[in-house]
């Protein structure tokens, strides 16, 4: 069988014209329907194209529009990340055909059919996620393929080696580079910025980058932009470390996992998280920014992510060993899950709760206090600042003298100045129905309440809480509060919790 | 725990824009990152939002604009499906609110982690998805869990009756209602014209409704469209039916299923299409259309889309059983899937065999015709026009004596007027290597060209098959010709057939 390919041929452009539409990861390019590059191309609407302009080539979404209202003939409006992705200018010529198959494809269908996949398949398809080959869809079924029958460990390993392989990488000029991660699912956990302030003052390497919230109601970096920017570059964020020793910034804006970044809006949207994902996106994410060891936080409750005993262990085994194979030590701890950390579940409720343990609050949370010291106390004993065993007193000598309260300022000047978290407009108090012991607290419902009220997006929305488990309650004392900007916001969430069964136990 | 709600809030409006954006099933709102409704509400990028006006209420994706150049301040530019579910003019207020949850996704989440669903649940999510609360991913989403543990038989069932329940139904003043259905695979197997004039000339109702390609070059009313218009309402297809007996429509126009044509459109972007989803579409239409008997084709063949003997069977047994369950008779006939039928592939090109076997054209291609009969026949028998085993020859008779010809003509008028195929501007023939015998054909991989060179939406394109199974040909003797409408379209074409490996195989 032979064939002869016609070789490249002339395509006919349109011009590009700037319409300043955000859409985030999606470009779009939206042409007329009676354009004559629809018509010689064969086009139609909500399909993929190829938008090539110069040496540049991006994918894209394709819409029609009818009429003269929004383009002019001969013009094809782009979305803001497909004029980025261009480079074009307004009126340069831009040509548009269909988009060539995405071969990867075939791998992802053979996942869903059950066929394990190798490294040279997943590496494939992490390479056109990455770069943008992948339509929402095509993510949502990779995703959901990879949760019906979950990764096995060399899928796990291989992936993560596929994700490390698209993004960039950091190197410091110190032996020993420490990180740490919570595997989430806990509201409030939020260590990571007591941890970075200790184990920077206590002089170790800790380049920590964090993500926004995937499914809870707060990502540290959606908790610390309410006290520094976040939003730091490669360049900042190595200058800062650099200079501080630490950083905690937000992940997704220096690319250090783009196929990650993909990744987690959709895992997002389908509120879907699975044990292969969870370790391709964490270690991917330690080895690109240059770590050597990190400590995981495995909270284990009934309402936390993971719920068993069993789970937990099997997780921290396969982190273990998927570490060890990329080329770095994890230590896995497993702690309590039963009950939200500190007092705050939000952004800059969570904040609050930072700033109180940092500077010495007496209204400070013990067991945040507490949970920090046995995370930094882990780093502080690997990174070899401390001897096995005297690492969580050493951590705790750290926050009580005010040195990590001092680092922390530090770390945050160094970023780009300190802030104020703000405070929600609206709250409200859910209270006890009747008198009793807190007996029981749904960590998955007090998340569900915070999301409703707005949180992350909006950074002052959230929970308050007013008891904890094993506390004795009187009718009608606060058990917490929803605090909300608007009465919108609050509405939703006061609808959920009157509907929503119990959240907090109470039980003569 | 007692929380009160705030009751229904006054909501601040925008004015309704309408834009003329095609957006197909996704309605599509894009509103100012400076709207006050945005930041009174919390609304960001690319989330789902519901627009309401007066008492309707529909989801939206929406997106935001920055600057002046697209939408003055307090507008809402709505695309053409929110424009019309919404039922607005110019300038109406439109309030814009966050999405509620869609409860029913907890269901798509359990399936995904393994669990089986029943009715009720089935049920949710169809609703659900009828009314346009899914968005893409969660359809993705939906769709591989079902792949990926393969929906058994009462979820099939179940199913079935969901998808059924939330569309149109019709019903005929006929004891019996005859249908037929083709699982697909194989290009160029189009019988149903064939089948619905054979079966109609005979005195049976035939209400037909087919549906596009999903992942094929052609779908029956692809090629129909180029013979008769087959965007019929309901109303115009009770008219064609009860006048002729028989029609031949676009499914989509009437929402016999209106969850499937959402399911559809997402299983072609996946290129994915399972036993338990088929079964559901194909009986839930069938049933809605008032069918009581239906013949099922399920060609077999190594490249068609049932490979074995065995998975026919299964697929035939199971079609049975569902039916039976859901209250009809399904006849299924496993047919030889090892080459495509007739000489065309692609919507024209197929509609010309069509017409050579109803006008008995010399050219006419023998096997469409015997196999169309096969079909026919079963409806004749199991409609009760034909004895056993003799609705072959009853067929073979309608066809020869110009019978169904012009219960097909009568048809294609009832529908709105006879059309001519288009003819394509470019050929290209792909010539044999070397001579020999014809000892393979790949019909996936002849799919896939007849695709790149632009069907199913380029009516004219496709494939001229210029041989068949066993043939002797010799060296540069032409083994298919190419059909494309555009250069660019036969250079896809021709790429993939220059790299895509043995399509036709010839051996000495």
């Amino acid at each position: 069988m032979t064939a002869s390919n016609e070789g490249a041929l002339v395509q006919p452009t349109l011009r590009a014209r700037r319409l300043g539409l955000h859409s985030q990861h999606q470009p779009i390019v939206i042409m007329r329907t009676d354009c004559h590059v629809c018509q010689a191309e064969g086009l139609s609407g909500r399909s993929q194209v190829l938008l090539s302009a110069g040496d540049r080539a991006v994918r894209a979404l394709l819409y029609q529009v009818e009429g003269d209202g929004l383009l002019a003939p001969g013009e094809a409006a782009l979305s803001e990340p497909a004029w980025e992705m261009l480079g074009v200018a307004q009126g340069d010529a831009v040509a548009v055909t269909h988009a060539p198959a995405v071969e990867s494809l075939a791998n992802v269908r053979r996942r869903i059919y059950g066929h394990r996949l190798d490294a040279a398949a997943l590496a494939a398809i992490v390479g056109d996620v990455a770069q943008g080959h992948y339509t929402d869809v095509h993510l949502a079924a990779f995703l959901t393929s990879s949760a019906a029958l979950p990764l096995d460990e060399n899928e796990t390993a291989d992936l993560t080696a596929a994700m490390i392989a698209v993004g960039e990488r950091l190197s410091w000029n110190a032996p020993v580079v420490v990180d740490k991660h919570c595997v989430g699912g806990l509201p409030g956990n939020r260590t990571t910025p007591l941890v970075v302030a200790i184990v920077a003052a206590n002089g170790l390497i800790m380049p920590k980058t964090s993500s926004r919230a995937i499914t809870s109601p707060a990502g540290t970096a959606d908790m610390m932009e309410t006290l520094a920017p976040v939003h730091l570059d490669l360049a900042a964020l190595k200058r800062v470390v650099e200079q501080e020793g630490g950083c905690i910034a937000w992940g997704g804006a220096v690319h250090l996992s783009p196929a990650d970044d993909k990744f987690v809006r959709i895992e997002r949207e389908l509120d879907v998280d699975t044990e292969g994902q969870l370790i391709a996106s964490v270690l991917s994410k330690k080895i690109a920014a240059g770590s050597t060891h990190v400590v995981i936080d495995i909270p284990v409750g009934p309402t936390a992510k993971v719920r068993t005993e069993e789970g937990a262990r099997h997780l921290a085994e396969r982190m273990r060993t998927v570490a060890a194979r990329s080329g770095i030590e994890a230590r896995c701890l497993l702690t309590d899950g039963s009950q939200p950390v500190g007092r705050g579940v939000g952004p800059a409720l969570e904040a609050r709760d930072v700033l109180a343990v940092l500077r010495n609050a007496p209204e400070a949370p013990d067991d945040l206090r507490r949970r920090a010291a046995v995370l930094a106390g882990a780093a502080l004993e690997i990174g070899g600042k401390a001897e096995p065993g005297q690492g969580v007193s050493l951590a705790l000598t750290t926050l009580a003298d005010g040195r990590a309260w001092t680092k922390f300022a530090a770390i945050c000047e160094a970023q780009g100045g300190m802030r104020t978290p703000p405070v929600a407009a609206q709250t409200h108090a859910i209270v006890a129905a009747r008198a009793g012991r807190v007996v029981h607290i749904d960590n998955r419902k007090l998340a569900r309440l915070a999301k409703l009220a707005g949180a992350p997006d909006v950074k002052a929305a959230g929970i308050h809480m007013e008891t904890r488990l094993g506390e004795e309650v009187e009718r009608g004392q606060p058990l917490l509060h929803i605090h909300a900007e608007t009465a919108g916001e609050l509405a939703y969430a006061l609808d959920y919790a009157a509907r929503a069964g119990e959240i907090i136990g109470v039980e003569l």
